[in-house]
């Protein structure tokens, strides 16, 4: 038996979605045919709407449905530090810490030469942009090679910029068990370790 | 921060979805975000088209895209052995088997009185109305409880009606090795045993 048209076609846009195999797909889209008719549809607008009215901030780059995400227009943040992310979903993360009041900025990724990735394809130009009375940069990105590596070359930038610069700290999470831990991190955790 | 509406919105209706939790739904948003403006549009309409184009067949309840599915249209098939399955999807699983050529009857469910699924609530009516000049009917619906009892209910239904029913075979699955196999699977698979 042939599957119709708009099923595999169906299984094929679903089955593109990160972390969901031909499998998965199969199976919601089975899922989804089996629910009533308004399910589906407010799946199909919900995809449409978001699409149609989220952009990137002017600023910072961050998801918003404004030109100026509500972050930048926020006058009673510390506007003199911003913290670099490489994307919106990290900058969302550190908002919930509640550690950090500052305004943010969103690389839309890290350097990766290998996938063509370069200072271009980033908002590394905007960032320069927004150096003017700013005391601090926090690099946020990821602690992966292509994290440090965007990390690195941002701090060379800025301090031939005369930036302070800063990186988040390295060492094991809260609630880590040491002999769970690797042997970088744990590395790293005694080589910057604090006098209490 | 507060997410823009419509995001949180997609954020929900994506974890609607089976499998998909509240962190899951989230990274899926902002992929889709992430990707060209015709990724996200061609997932919604590949959704709008399934939903607006594919329906039951009129008369084994598959899935299809006509009034009549291919199956039921295809005068090659064995037309006197129905085999009952519980979904579209087992249908589909067992055509991938090759392994049976006559016709289908999709009930759409399982009788689960817990959940106020009865005999009228699945398409066991439209079934007895395709009884005339059936030789056997299979009954593969899942070896579940639920699926059991479905078996057994319409088992007793056909034999009033004097027609030939059988179950598929339980035993272990090939490949399968009898130390991982549990109890009761190993006890059918012996009391089931075939001389050869």
């Amino acid at each position: 038996m042939k599957y119709p048209g708009s099923l595999i076609n169906l299984i094929r846009e679903l089955g593109k979605l990160p972390g969901i195999g031909p499998k998965s797909a199969q199976r919601l889209a089975f899922y989804l045919f089996n629910q009533p008719e308004e399910e589906i549809k407010s799946l199909a607008h919900a995809l449409l709407d978001a699409q149609a009215s989220l952009m990137q901030c002017s600023l910072c780059f961050n998801i918003t449905d404004e030109p100026v995400c509500t972050i930048c227009n926020d006058v009673s943040r510390e506007s003199r530090i911003i913290c670099v992310v490489e994307h919106a979903s990290d900058l969302l993360a550190i908002e919930r810490s509640g550690e950090f009041n500052g305004l943010y900025h969103v690389l839309t990724g890290s350097l990766s030469p290998m996938n063509g990735v370069g200072p271009d394809q980033l908002t590394i130009k905007p960032l320069l942009g927004r150096l003017e009375g700013i005391d601090e940069v926090i690099l946020a990105t990821a602690t992966t090679v292509e994290g440090e590596a965007t990390a690195m070359y941002l701090a060379r930038l800025l301090s031939d910029l005369g930036v302070k610069t800063s990186r988040i700290a390295y060492g094991l999470p809260v609630g880590g068990d040491l002999e769970y831990a690797d042997e970088v991190t744990l590395g790293r955790a005694i080589a910057n370790r604090r006098v209490i």
